[in-house]
């Protein structure tokens, strides 16, 4: 089948740079000594996660018990949840069945997490792991105190085996390498205050895709254990903008119509709905056009995108064009299908299986 | 049931407070003398569309031919799609199908438009209205201009029955009674226009969630016949901070849990994911929390927002807050089901029937 008779908006997956990108971010694990356990809340799609397992993913990484859930269901028997879940009401039943079914880790940030997973689990075995915070300031507390959490966490019977960081912060212009190395000290010294309280830090669990590939070693002699990118599986227009990857690389782009053209500007039919709304105060733009690299998406609403075409033609109406989301994760959540492309024929349609799965 | 007894995020409705705004909104189009066509794009619900006709709408408004086929479908019999959609590949049978089954009407801006429609719909019966732009600069062109596709269309056989507009300009501070003066502008030009070709302008569509009570009478004597609100039915923390409502007005939030709390902020586990990423460049947050008015959603992530308390308490770690989203049209768009309310008691379900039909 042909992409023409595909009515726009709706995204393909170039399954070649797809396998080019999943290959490549495993082998960056394997030159650092690291385990790759992508983060699948990128594609939500059991048929990556799967690709993903082929190439030598030790397991995925999800956010949600409901991603978990589809995953486990489908087979995926190995699965950390790096979040600090708060285990109350259905979801300490969720998680207690999860815990029984799959080898599953969580992650915790307080002892007050502690106490109600130890409630949920009754027992159940979870690996849990501390969130320590590296300096994106979000969840996780601050590493040299990571040993209060685990000991209390050890004291109510969980099985503490390690601690990990999300070095968000790095996705920014020129924050790639400080990110990295805040990466590496944040776990590292996490894992000296747990065998500070006699607990053995085997996990040390990091990453994101612009830190994949910039191993930095703590001075506590603790590395990191694991990788978790998730955005490198795809590629996207923030990591362009980034300079992390070029247009090449990117395996996913949303394929729109023009609906309207004027003089130097177009608009097309994918709007917020499809592309997501995610801008980073240093993007751009609302995603990028690969085949026109002087164009910019200046205003995006739910069903249009205003395209200023720059130095290049402006389509006319009724033309297709590919754009690239800014940020993958939001735009894959946004559909239930992707349309798998290779040399521009439809080859397959995957499911976005754990697509709203927030809970 | 209990709120208690879903596990966070999930989106409620409080059934009253909806009930009060489609009443309000209803009003206003009748004490205006203008038919109410609200756009469902916002609630995507066939449960919500069915309170509107039973308030009075004459029909429903929506942005694609996907959503239109699942309102249609369910016996919706009177839909306006108010987007100059391009009719070709499978959206030519789609429409030509859809205008056999119910009383359809389009929008079109442009002559390849009208051409690629008429080639589309041989025949079939379809009302055209023609889009021109009041200030928005989205789709839509030059209201002195409308006459050229309009004539163009009915050369091409297609019934011109008048001209839409969307003041989407509105949305922003002080801007309301401007974009009002707008919104009547527009289409009383191009009606004009319309008429100076011989064609019968006698459908004359705009409106907005902010424009909606403030009537302008055009100088050719074209008063709008018709207005379609969107956002009006759930309100949301953008209308709250143009001052255009209350926080007790917002149908709509956001259930979410504290997962981390530390000096001065929590992180909740509502992220982009369900809160969605729309934020106008004077939007003090990602979305308000009416139970907090102090608080600011600073960041947002996939699944975490971080919340500046302000000067109210730090909730605890496991509590539970109700979010207002910024935007509430992407925000039901990123879930399957709205638990609706009343006194804090779940009372029904409602399904977000056209969640992501965007094509």
């Amino acid at each position: 089948m042909d992409l023409d008779a595909l009515d726009t908006p709706f995204v393909v997956v170039d399954r070649v740079v797809l396998e080019r990108n999943l290959a490549a971010s495993a082998e960056r694990a394997r030159a650092r000594g690291v385990a790759w356990r992508p983060h699948a809340k990128t594609h939500k799609s059991l048929a990556i996660g799967r690709r993903q397992l082929h190439h030598g993913a030790v397991g995925l990484t999800l956010a949600t018990v409901g991603e978990a859930e589809i995953f486990a269901a489908a087979g995926f028997d190995d699965l950390f949840l790096a979040y600090p879940i708060w285990a109350a009401g259905p979801r300490a039943d969720r998680l207690r069945t999860l815990a029984g079914t799959i080898a599953l880790r969580v992650g915790l940030d307080s002892v007050a997490g502690a106490d109600q997973l130890a409630d949920a689990l009754r027992g159940a075995p979870v690996e849990v792991v501390v969130e320590v915070d590296s300096g994106h300031h979000r969840t996780g507390g601050d590493p040299r105190r990571a040993g209060e959490v685990a000991a209390h966490a050890v004291s109510r019977g969980l099985d503490v085996v390690g601690v990990f960081t999300f070095p968000g912060h790095a996705y920014a212009p020129g924050a790639r390498e400080g990110a990295a190395a805040d990466e590496a000290r944040a776990p590292d010294l996490a894992a000296h205050a747990l065998l500070a309280v006699g607990i053995e830090p085997r996990v040390r669990s990091g990453g994101t895709t612009p830190t994949e590939n910039l191993p930095v070693l703590g001075e506590n002699g603790f590395p990191a254990t694991e990788t978790r990118p998730g955005v490198s599986s795809f590629g996207d227009a923030q990591q362009v903008e980034l300079g992390a990857i070029d247009f090449a690389d990117c395996a996913l782009a949303i394929v729109a119509t023009v609906v309207h053209s004027r003089d130097g500007e177009a608009v097309l039919d994918a709007g917020s709905k499809v592309l997501g709304t995610d801008r980073a105060a240093w993007a751009t733009g609302h995603g990028r056009l690969p085949d026109r690299p002087a164009a910019r998406i200046v205003t995006l609403s739910e069903h249009h995108a205003t395209v200023v075409c720059g130095d290049g033609p402006v389509p006319a109406v009724g033309s297709r064009v590919r754009v690239v989301p800014n940020h993958v994760c939001t735009s894959v959540n946004l559909v239930d299908r992707l349309v798998v492309v290779q040399d521009d024929e439809v080859v397959d349609t995957w499911v976005v299986d754990a697509r709203g799965a927030n809970s």
